[in-house]
């Protein structure tokens, strides 16, 4: 495309934890420190394990932003009661959101509890609209993720960007808006037309790659540059879109997580330049 | 669903020879007629091994129809010499099924050879328009099979039930149609009204499962009843649209194909009626 312009600096990469599972948040953040890495993206099991307070006060003393906190969702339960208490958790990630001043909280939405994926759908549309109040009371926008239709089965009913944006268009874009991840939606023969429809409703871009072949599509996730996706078409389409918001690197990936942070780190800045 | 009717025999059963990939042609044949399973898939690898001749004349003399041979496509290619080769070998596929009196030759359109998936679906319409006459004059019916969008790196650049019909509605139906297999499509929130639209176009009708946790998407597919497709919902869907063509069984599964043939078969027949 002759229209797509390079990044030249990584002033909009946010590193996002599930690149380094096996490090702790503070070696993150002191990484990301170190490398002069601007944002980060928390995942909620290393803020436990750290503890918010901490964690916020480190964030901070390092001057790094918090792009967002992964994740909420999972809406779906085959009981009332259940989904009652998935709610509460969702309204606990967005205190915790708010905490470490994250602009956003992703929301993995859920998947279908019994054969029954339309079910699943109205549950999270439900879910979405219970804890929305408290988002926007909190300062924190919510994050409809659609995930790749490999993780319809467990993680996410929500699989198209279509489906995000209808959903998300039944709340305040302000409040509620949809994150596009190039391994989610690469593959859709409505991704840019959908992106374009998004527009202001962008409320987060996560890069990696899509690896050929694939067989693991939970850990099988590549670095930029080593998989198929169109990277720069994608940035281009989101950016004509309007979002000029962090690109967060998110790469669940065994072979990277065996790798140092420090030398992950470097290689995310540098293909984040190539080929972002 | 109110509207759902159980399948109470196994009439409509087309054994997918991709089901019992350890075994020949020869025996998947003779177990069918033993068991007295109606139809069979047919895979060219498997026509291969035993010539085409041959295997028209076991499936004759044993009274078992052939739903499909799998398969075509394959377009997309990086030069026209190599997309050329490629349609070169779909006019002998179509000979083959020809050869063996299928009513439909599968069509797994390819992926994206450089990062332009955009550039992928032209070469498959292109391929599709070079081969279809062919087809016409064989009688046999193309089947356009959308797969899911785990394979849009390696396999099909066609993901969706409604590209696939898009695509599909550019030529005559009885030249050119859409299979639905559950696999591909369970997920997709648009999946019922497109089976609506596609109407007459639905070329023909696969069954399995999808499991959960979902990990190896090529390998990885379940028996009937072993996962969270909603089986009946769909074939009822595929039925409200007019069809009543074979419903095939195809599971890409090392487990299942480690177990003897005949217990397969036996399997295959009980889950058939118990889910599908």
């Amino acid at each position: 495309m002759s229209d797509v312009v390079p990044l030249t600096d990584v002033r909009r990469l946010s590193f996002n934890q599930a690149t380094a599972e096996k490090s702790s948040l503070r070696e993150v953040i002191e990484s990301c420190a170190r490398h002069e890495v601007p944002s980060i993206s928390i995942w909620r099991h290393k803020l436990a394990e750290l503890g918010v307070a901490e964690a916020a006060k480190l964030v901070r003393d390092a001057g790094i932003a918090v792009s967002s906190v992964c994740r909420g969702g999972m809406f779906p339960a085959p009981t009332q009661a259940a989904r009652i208490d998935r709610i509460d958790d969702n309204l606990r990630a967005i205190d915790e959101a708010a905490a470490v001043g994250a602009e956003v909280l992703v929301l993995v939405c859920g998947p279908s509890s019994d054969r029954d994926i339309t079910a699943a759908r109205a549950q999270v549309a439900e879910g979405i609209a219970a804890i929305a109040p408290h988002a926007a009371a909190s300062g924190v926008r919510l994050g409809i993720e659609p995930l790749h239709p490999a993780f319809a089965g467990d993680r996410s009913c929500i699989t198209t960007l279509r489906e995000a944006r209808l959903l998300s268009e039944r709340f305040d874009s302000a409040n509620v808006g949809v994150v596009v991840d190039v391994y989610h939606v690469w593959w859709d023969p409505e991704r840019d037309a959908e992106i374009a429809l998004l527009g202001h409703r962008i409320a987060g871009y996560h890069v990696n790659d899509w690896l050929v072949p694939a067989r693991d599509v939970l850990l099988g996730r590549g670095m930029m540059g080593d998989g198929v996706i169109e990277l720069r078409a994608i940035r281009t389409a989101v950016e004509k879109a309007g979002y000029r918001g962090p690109i967060e690197v998110e790469i669940f990936n065994e072979a990277i997580w065996a790798r140092p942070l420090d030398e992950v780190m470097e290689l995310t800045k540098q293909r984040f330049v190539e080929h972002v």
